[in-house]
């Protein structure tokens, strides 16, 4: 199977994909950009498509939104350092235990005051993130809505209908997003400062490791200025991307034992995007965000999201997920299907034909044995 | 393996393909085709995309081609039986024994007396058709070019080339063409009488038990009216599929038998496409043709080959054909890339679990036969 799965990643590069992720000087048409990069689920960066918008001039000094947003209730999140919805040591003294799913403290507080919080993020303490999706921008931040257009108009005509939710972002370098995948089609625009995304298309699946962590939470206490990580009571466990690219020194060369096929495979394609441009992530690539902050001191992005089709790409997604990756290790390789998130559908499945060579091994080693004892 | 790929022939028709052929009652936008269609490798029905296509009234008479083309030479292909480009037996009497991949006889002839053979077809003596393909409609049939328009406007914008062929089609219910599918997008419009098309996506390639036959041609003698059908001297091979959906009755209990996954599994598409409608058939899709002539007497059809995009799904087909069905048959189950059409590259791939499924019960065996004698 490895040498088939080692095949396609080959190929969806050779045919398709290049080396580097296409840049467009201006919009497309709705019909190039479906038939050369929906379609063909393939990424590019398109410059000159934002410019009109109040935005781009308004929101590189910070005190503008401060004072626009000086009445509205936000989403602040907030982490020990920086790495929210991250694969995280349950247990931060021992690094070498056991490892969750840690989601970010939330706290509803007045914009100018969250500002403050990622200005003054410090890492080990507090790294605050305005990161709360769901819509974000047509409800926290409606005040200023009409900075930026409310869709991307020639993806809108092209993938035939609105986006989904349209979402900002604010941070500082100090904030990472780990390796995930969205069911979404985004066109994902920076304001200010710049995104670097490292990028790996779906048919890398088993290049991730994706494993089921338990669910686990941050909780702060102002007082204290203390973060606690706690398992979720529900038992929830989520499937996620075990690989870090930029592991520390010390974890480094483990790492590289652990993740085979991501440290040795095709380098991430590596993207930055910046101020005035628009990254069209096809849905369900893998992505992995830093950022850059802008003279104002943050990254800025707004984000649209649109339904993605559940098409035969999906399908073949799906097929490819579910079968293992030959390996020579001895740990099973977890292979699920798209749907199995629940509990009871954690099957160890596709270890065949290791299996077998494992019981052939163990025969022929027994028949020589007792050969040669007699 | 199994139970994955018949997973993914489910969920490719139940996320995208469903039950029946889509219907539209008018031609698409190039966005809509692209979005709905093309990208999704779904095929359609347009009706109402040709009706002012002169061919639709001056070609119902035979009458008319026959005058306007009556100084061209067309390449007339000729059968005993009507089945050309099918996997034959090479002995017509053993019609168990050695298969070869047939082709027609050619000949160039005037276009009436083509037209003549055709119409005087008869099975299991002569069967004529003209299906040159290779651009023949821009080519031999270039006379009454433009009784039809030069491309599918829609299409040539959805897709962003003009046609790479334009092909010319007429025969008679005697003429079958078997299982196979074109790495081209086709839009195929019908201008007299009914094409009937059994369709099975790329997903399903499994299913046609693709295999490499040799190559053979017929050749005519007009003295004798006797078909010779002979090996070609370069004994080049061809991959083609294995399964004949309308098995004779003498021959159906055997063929269920050989090709359970065809006859056991998902019923082909099943899409009629009458005069003045066109039928979009996606790249790579399995297609099995038969006919119903018009009041004319004939079948005529003219299909445009658009230039496929090698993109993600392309390298997906070729992940999937790569792979082993896993089945308990005794016989090897063939796999091959679609590049690996030479001699050499005939690899019996795919069987590595059998294999030491077999190794292991030869070894346990023996230590058992061992043990029992001591």
């Amino acid at each position: 199977m490895s040498k088939e799965i080692q095949n396609l990643w080959r190929e969806v590069r050779e045919l398709s994909l290049g080396t580097e992720i296409d840049r467009l000087d201006s919009p497309p048409s709705p019909v190039q950009f479906l038939r050369d990069y929906v379609s063909q689920s393939k990424p590019c960066v398109i410059s000159n498509a934002i410019a009109h918008w109040p935005a781009l001039k308004l929101w590189s000094d910070p005190a503008y939104l401060a004072g626009a947003l000086s009445n509205d209730l936000v989403s602040l999140h907030l982490t020990p350092n920086g790495c929210a919805d991250a694969v995280t040591p349950i247990n931060e003294k021992e690094s070498t235990g056991d490892l969750c799913f840690a989601s970010s403290h939330v706290e509803k507080v007045p914009f100018p005051e969250a500002l403050e919080a990622v200005r003054s993020s410090t890492k080990g303490k507090s790294v605050a993130y305005l990161q709360q999706q769901n819509d974000c921008f047509r409800t926290e931040y409606s005040t200023v809505a009409s900075d930026c257009d409310g869709d991307i108009a020639w993806a809108t005509e092209a993938l035939g209908c609105s986006p989904e939710a349209v979402n900002l972002w604010i941070g500082t370098d100090l904030s990472v997003t780990s390796f995930h995948k969205d069911h979404y089609e985004n066109l994902y625009a920076v304001v200010s400062g710049e995104k670097h995304f490292l990028l790996l298309p779906p048919t890398d699946v088993h290049r991730l490791y994706v494993q089921r962590y338990p669910a686990a939470n941050y909780s702060y206490d102002r007082d204290t200025e203390a973060f606690k990580l706690e398992i979720e009571q529900s038992l929830r466990h989520v499937p996620w991307c075990s690989v870090d690219p930029y592991p520390s020194p010390e974890k480094e060369a483990s790492e590289r034992l652990k993740y085979p096929l991501f440290f040795n495979g095709p380098k991430p394609f590596h993207c930055t995007v910046k101020a005035g441009e628009i990254l069209y992530l096809p849905s369900m690539w893998f992505h992995h965000v830093s950022q850059t902050p802008g003279d104002g001191g943050y990254t800025i992005a707004v984000n649209y999201w649109y339904d993605m089709q559940f098409d035969v790409k999906y399908a073949y997604f799906n097929f490819l997920q579910s079968l293992s990756y030959e390996s020579s290790s001895l740990s099973p390789i977890l292979s699920w299907r798209e749907d199995e998130d629940s509990e009871s559908g954690d099957a160890e499945k596709g270890c065949s034909e290791l299996l077998w060579r494992v019981r052939f091994v163990l025969a022929a080693g027994t028949l020589w044995l007792w050969h040669r004892s007699i």
